[in-house]
């Protein structure tokens, strides 16, 4: 049995820089025809210059694959309309982070206060830029999605033109958006999919499916999988696999991060066939996200069969979910 | 500045055996005059002979130390009338764990149904015997404890003779039992009134927080703070110092415990003073225990002073919690 997708792409995708992109980056061009590549390097990518360095980096880092890295801007609220305009024809989209809240963020917005950001996000607006948001506050862990619930609303509502991307959403609340407001859009991980958190911390406590947002409720997860096994149209597959070195993952004090790239397509499709809602995957990791982001990907088709594949324990340094398992799917061969 | 506890017991200890007891009974028995001792060893104390070999084991760690290890057999709802008749004689309290709720907890019982449990319970009611119990279901993690509010419900109606302890309580829900039912009594540990789950999950990952129940909210930490500085009569404090070796906490799979014992009294006194509430802390750690479980300690004075002390990188290969942290009482000498 196989089942080929077209040009799946990773709309959430850490690629990291030097050593680390080099070891991860092929992996995601192997079965991805592209990506949204985000901007938290250290320093962030505030600069045309920096953008077009790191896609350089990336273009090398991938050899041969047949893979477009679509470059992002990490957001500041003190760009000009005349930056922002050049850095158009650069970029699909800015990443908003607030301050600290995850992984090299710390550059990040202070204050998410309407006033302040409209400058940049009407220039945004204006130039078809597209908003990907990492919607937490700095709430208790299990709140800190829903209470970003009403900041959504507000900049939804203040720009009714500009796109907003609910980046790895992992709450029902924020599912509830997706139909109450037209330009409210979504991506969902992998392990958003899969896991709760009792998978992280109810048993023994398991540092590699730590991640932000923290997995969730079963009743969160059931509405993350409902609206993307129906291929809801406003949500995109983005996996937001973040690898870190194993060090800083098995350790006291670890780094937030699933590492699923290698791994996803394989895992998707094993999730959707479970559900019978194979027919749903191609919108889920493809269709959906040219719509949405208004692009055509680049053709590659990837042809997956029910073979089984044992996951291996480690990638260079970085383990991935399902290290030493074994998956039901394969990727049989790309074209 | 000093200030002087009598007798301090620590009622919920996990002592472990072998090396683990070599090393950590000491640490425990130089500051505290007594402890109850959990039994979920592997295999659990379910005997007389292993009650009493454990003690023995655990006199032989203590050494020259003013100590007095509390038994406890672990709960199997199959003990005759005559038995616990006997280990009454040996052991204060039998510790109930559902099965496989926390660390050794493999042979605790698969049911709570109350009529299962009813011949056990009302022996140990008729003989004076202590119930104490891991209150969590086998639910999701952050609902765990407030889900069996009902069983502790039930248990404290069907037996009202009976003295129950809901162990290591992490919930207001739990806080509130406490004054609607004459014969439920608690403990409380060090970590759950400092950390909540922002602690453990809402930065990096920090094993060394990892404990069951897992650290809860804001609202929950405030509410065991209220009864204990308060010196609620029903409340005792009782550690759960749980030492795992630092390759069982750091790393993928990490077993849940915070390792308090060294450091409980020095921060229990940091913590009362800093509320102000230094005159509730010796019922706190004393005497509300001696009343509750209806018992006399050893004497033991232990002064200590607001001198700061420095916490070691670990004991042996155990990780204590405030690990190279400095804190602000010391220990300055034990008559």
């Amino acid at each position: 049995m196989t089942h080929t997708l077209i040009s799946p792409l990773d709309m959430h995708l850490h690629l990291r820089d030097e050593e680390m992109l080099n070891l991860v980056a092929p992996l995601s061009a192997y079965g991805f025809a592209g990506a949204i590549v985000m901007p938290n390097l250290v320093p962030p990518i505030t600069t045309i210059e920096a953008v077009l360095a790191y896609k350089e980096r990336i273009v090398r880092a991938i050899g041969q694959n047949h893979f477009e890295p679509l470059m992002t801007l990490f957001f500041r609220s003190d760009y000009t309309r005349e930056f922002l305009e050049k850095a158009a024809l650069h970029v699909k989209a800015l990443k908003l982070y607030p301050s600290g809240i995850t992984t090299n963020s710390e550059g990040g917005v202070a204050s998410m206060d309407i006033e302040l950001l409209r400058p940049v996000l009407e220039a945004m607006s204006d130039l078809g830029l597209v908003l990907c948001v990492h919607g937490e506050t700095n709430g208790f862990v299990m709140d800190r999605e829903k209470e970003f619930v009403s900041i959504y609303e507000s900049l939804a509502e203040a720009f009714p033109k500009l796109k907003i991307v609910m980046e790895h959403i992992t709450t029902q609340e924020s599912v509830a958006l997706l139909d109450r407001y037209e330009n409210l859009y979504a991506t969902v991980t992998l392990h958003h999919l899969l896991i709760t958190l009792d998978d992280v911390a109810g048993g023994m406590l398991q540092p590699h499916l730590f991640c932000k947002p923290i997995a969730k409720r079963y009743e969160d997860r059931e509405a993350l999988l409902h609206v993307s096994l129906a291929a809801h149209p406003k949500v995109m597959f983005g996996s937001d696999s973040a690898p870190h070195p194993i060090h800083k993952k098995e350790c006291c004090g670890c780094a937030a991060g699933v590492f699923t790239a290698p791994i996803a397509l394989q895992v998707l499709t094993e999730l959707f066939d479970k559900h019978n809602a194979l027919a749903s995957l191609q919108a889920f990791v493809s269709n959906n996200a040219q719509t949405i982001y208004g692009y055509k990907a680049l053709h590659k088709e990837v042809i997956l069969e029910k073979t089984p594949m044992k996951v291996t324990h480690a990638y260079g340094n970085v383990v991935p979910m399902f290290a030493n398992e074994t998956l039901a799917w394969s990727i049989q061969h790309v074209v």
